[in-house]
């Protein structure tokens, strides 16, 4: 039986909680014999910089680069807003995406049709919609150098952010989502100004070029980023994968996001090269959601971002598609049942505890399984 | 009486029918006495190019530049797909750009009642929306140097775009905002990406330092780019004036235009520095849409944009408020009494001409000013 190796982070806030519930889930996994799952736990964000005095330890570090998927909780909270800045808790995601190198950041924006009139589109527009934005992490306007702001000898300041793209970093993003389109409905929409930035020239290039070569059987257009951003908003199901690069993925990820109703449901993830010797991807799978301190210990918090996120391991670093699926159909039964926690309770319905929702998710896993 | 003087750029396409229709609105108010108009045409685009070999010729450019404003329609058409790109249609918009230099384009975002369902969003997200978007439109990361595709010794390639902002970029930007929204309901949200960029980090202090120094009566939020787009689909009414830069702009405006469900329905304005003579800004004024070749000649187009493009002169032009509040209401009148054209008709209604619509509009600021 394959084994597979992970490090939990819970983090702060919430973070404990809902990674309790994903947990029981790993466990149920594991008890039916898909594979063999280890994990073990450790610190990161305030509770490593209480511990430690880092947002993450060289020996979490470690363990990180030596795991098969990271399952990421959430991080930050007021306790710690006076730490210094480079030991602050989001730091330690900011050190796990460098040093895993962790380019591709996979957006879900999934519509549970029970959950759809918490859109603010049409339910129409909104119901069944599963669209996957893949955003370049590591490269782009945010990374270029140089970044800085001078005074000139006038007096005047001059800020400066450089966009730069090179053609192996726009060939890799460019396979992970024709890859992951493959496994979906096989279409790709590039979004790019290649109107009026050369960096959306050389990535419109590129990703035809790819396109071509490798993954014909996909389906590739092109789409100018802004018209990207109005069509998510017109008709967001046009689209299956949209491929986008670090800024325009930054703001096309948060309107599809908004889309679904309900921020607090959805999970990503985020994958480097594949491991020399395992040849899996390094991968990190966390909650959208941050760690909502004032609502962590009290039982509350909804774990279904954080189940949808090992959703993602199954589905990304362990190829088990199929156990992937029926965790997803597990979470969207329990939705369509009406179980609702408070961030997603609506007028007659009756919220359920951090605990329960994992309860449930338990109990429909054991009833789609046999 | 104040006399203003204008110069009528119909353009190509749909541009010469609905610009007749703007003629008559400007008429109705030069035969009210509320100022004299004094217009003349002339050719841009494509027509300009058939004529002249150019998109805009030298002698159209000195009187834009005398104008106090240009009512633009629009340009281009397959007609004119092989024409060299310098002589191009588009290149007109451009060169009286630059010319002009029109460093603030102002999109409002308007949801007519009477149309709230064609939104995509639900009714009562949408129903009487009103923002205004100001986008700085010469700087940032479409026009910074360098902006290039270089190929390296390896035979990678490497594209390379720069966002830059100075310090008085962002200060006028800002000041044309703030003045705006004082006209209006005195909130100005200032959209960048501080958290990322270090000409986000400048947009903030000097937007930040504006308000205080000058328009301590207006209040100033900040909100990161890509959160202010999912919050313009969330719940859109929050906002008055949002003032960002030229590449979040291109994006924001778009979704905001989105949102109203008609997109070619709406105006825009773009602002130079004031004239040294009349201190009035250089201005042009054109609908949001485009020339529509395939529906040009026919008398259907909707000259709704077009005329309030004039309308959005008469305000910010000619400081013709009320004059301006008129022909909005005149225009939402007829939206109101169900008139459509065939653009905006829906099932139960008949559409109406170009020349009907602007019959109706006509009516309408007689009923209305009586
Ligand atoms: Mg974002
Ligand atoms: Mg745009």
């Amino acid at each position: 039986m394959t084994s597979f190796n992970l490090l939990l982070l819970p983090g702060d806030g919430i973070g404990t909680e809902i990674m309790a519930e994903v947990k029981r889930v790993i466990d149920w996994f594991g008890a039916r014999g898909v594979a063999s799952f280890e994990y073990e736990h450790d610190l990161v964000g305030g509770s490593a910089y209480d511990a430690h005095g880092k947002a993450v330890s060289e020996a979490t570090m470690a363990k990180a680069l030596a795991a098969d998927a990271v399952i990421f909780g959430a991080v930050g909270g007021p306790k710690w807003d006076g730490v210094p800045y480079d030991v602050r808790p989001e730091a330690a995601l900011l050190r796990l995406r460098k040093d895993l190198a962790l380019f591709a950041n996979l957006r879900p924006a999934i519509c549970y049709p029970a959950l759809a009139d918490a859109s603010s589109l049409k339910r129409e527009l909104v119901e069944g919609l599963d669209i996957l934005i893949v955003r370049e992490l590591t490269g782009g306007v945010y990374f270029g150098e140089p970044k800085e702001i001078v005074t000139l000898e006038n007096g005047q300041k001059r800020a400066v952010d450089t966009q730069l793209y090179t053609s192996p970093e726009i060939e890799r993003i460019a396979r992970v989502a024709f890859d992951l389109a493959r496994a979906r409905n096989k279409r790709v929409a590039s979004a790019e100004k290649r109107n009026v930035m050369k960096s959306g020239v050389l990535w419109n290039q590129i990703v035809t070029r790819v396109g071509k070569e490798e993954y014909a059987d996909v389906a590739l257009e092109h789409v100018l980023a802004d018209n990207c951003a109005m069509q998510l908003v017109r008709r967001p199901k046009q689209y299956d994968v949209i491929v986008t690069d670090n800024l325009f993925g930054d703001i096309l990820s948060d309107v599809a996001a908004m889309l679904t109703g309900s921020l607090g449901m959805l999970p990503s993830a985020s994958l480097g090269a594949p491991d020399a010797t395992t040849g899996r991807r390094k991968a990190l799978y966390e909650p959208v959601h941050g760690s909502a301190p004032d609502i962590a210990g009290k039982g509350i918090a909804n774990p279904i971002a954080m189940i949808a996120s090992f959703g993602m391991a199954l589905r990304y670093s362990f190829g088990l598609v199929a156990e992937a699926d029926l965790l997803d159909r597990a979470i969207a039964g329990v939705l369509a049942k009406g179980l609702r926690t408070a961030d997603i309770a609506t007028a007659g319905t009756t919220p359920c505890g951090t605990t329960a929702m994992g309860d449930a998710i338990i109990a429909e896993l054991d009833i789609l399984s046999t």
